[in-house]
């Protein structure tokens, strides 16, 4: 049963996430950040996802595609900040779609009672980005996300 | 005169930060980017600046250092997510003695009538993060960063 929460309060530049997974942070860890692993937790259900780069690694850069049932292409790329395993990592975050709009995720796991709390924390450039993107479908987008995300880690414990 | 203007509006999550040069933008970008300059502007008037990486690319990383006149060193470090010359470029920063608070910094010149308008966005994981950099004497701080960028680039046009 997922515990997801997405707070998107009214006026302010970002959007907070959080989630429970049952597994270690280690397993989480890997899941987010293994390019071979990505593909099958990204994105939503109905799209293939295509890993163009993922240098997990501070400085690294990382692209993503998904690609729908039509062969429509969305890609995404960004530059990691920081990343330090299984803790979480900061990375910047931009859909090729809608250039110069770029924001800032960290994503930090914490192990309570042998489970991992996630929370993300995206920041936008400005509040009218923020509400752009909660507008665009992201909260079902990123539900579904986290849902695949869950079903690959039940198979990694 | 300088013109600059730093906006801290209550309960936001950025700092936005303009002035004016007396410049076309391409001397502007290149004082801002070039690794060789930057010692001359960055940071405050009685501190020596040291560039330890700055590479003006997507991908790219970058790290500062700042020497007082005590010996005492405060480092910086980002990447840099895009960049794009003349026009701007958006990188993260982290001040390493306070590690784990990072900030999305987005730097954009535009040519009005010869002279070049700066706006720098910057957002803040959180609006107490926020607060901390401005209880920082970061205004003052950025007045004589752009104050001796003012006066660098009146040497290269």
């Amino acid at each position: 049963m997922s515990d997801l929460k997405i707070v998107i309060e009214p006026g302010r530049q970002d959007i907070v996430m959080t989630r429970t997974f049952d597994a270690p942070r280690e397993v989480v860890f890997r899941a987010m950040t293994d390019p071979e692993l990505l593909p099958k937790w990204w994105g939503l259900r109905d799209t293939e996802t295509l890993v163009d780069r993922y240098e997990a690694r501070p400085g690294g850069s990382w692209r993503i595609v998904e690609r729908d049932k039509e062969g429509q292409e969305y890609a995404f790329h960004g530059v990691i900040h920081g990343i330090k395993a299984p803790e979480g990592f900061t990375a910047t975050f931009e859909f090729e779609g809608m250039p110069g709009h770029v924001l800032l995720e960290t994503h930090t796991l914490e192990e309570v009672d042998g489970r991992t709390r996630y929370t993300s924390v995206s920041v936008f450039q400005s509040v009218e980005d923020r509400d752009g993107m909660a507008a665009s479908g992201m909260e079902d987008g990123a539900g579904q996300s986290m849902d695949q995300l869950d079903e690959l880690i039940r198979t990694l414990v």
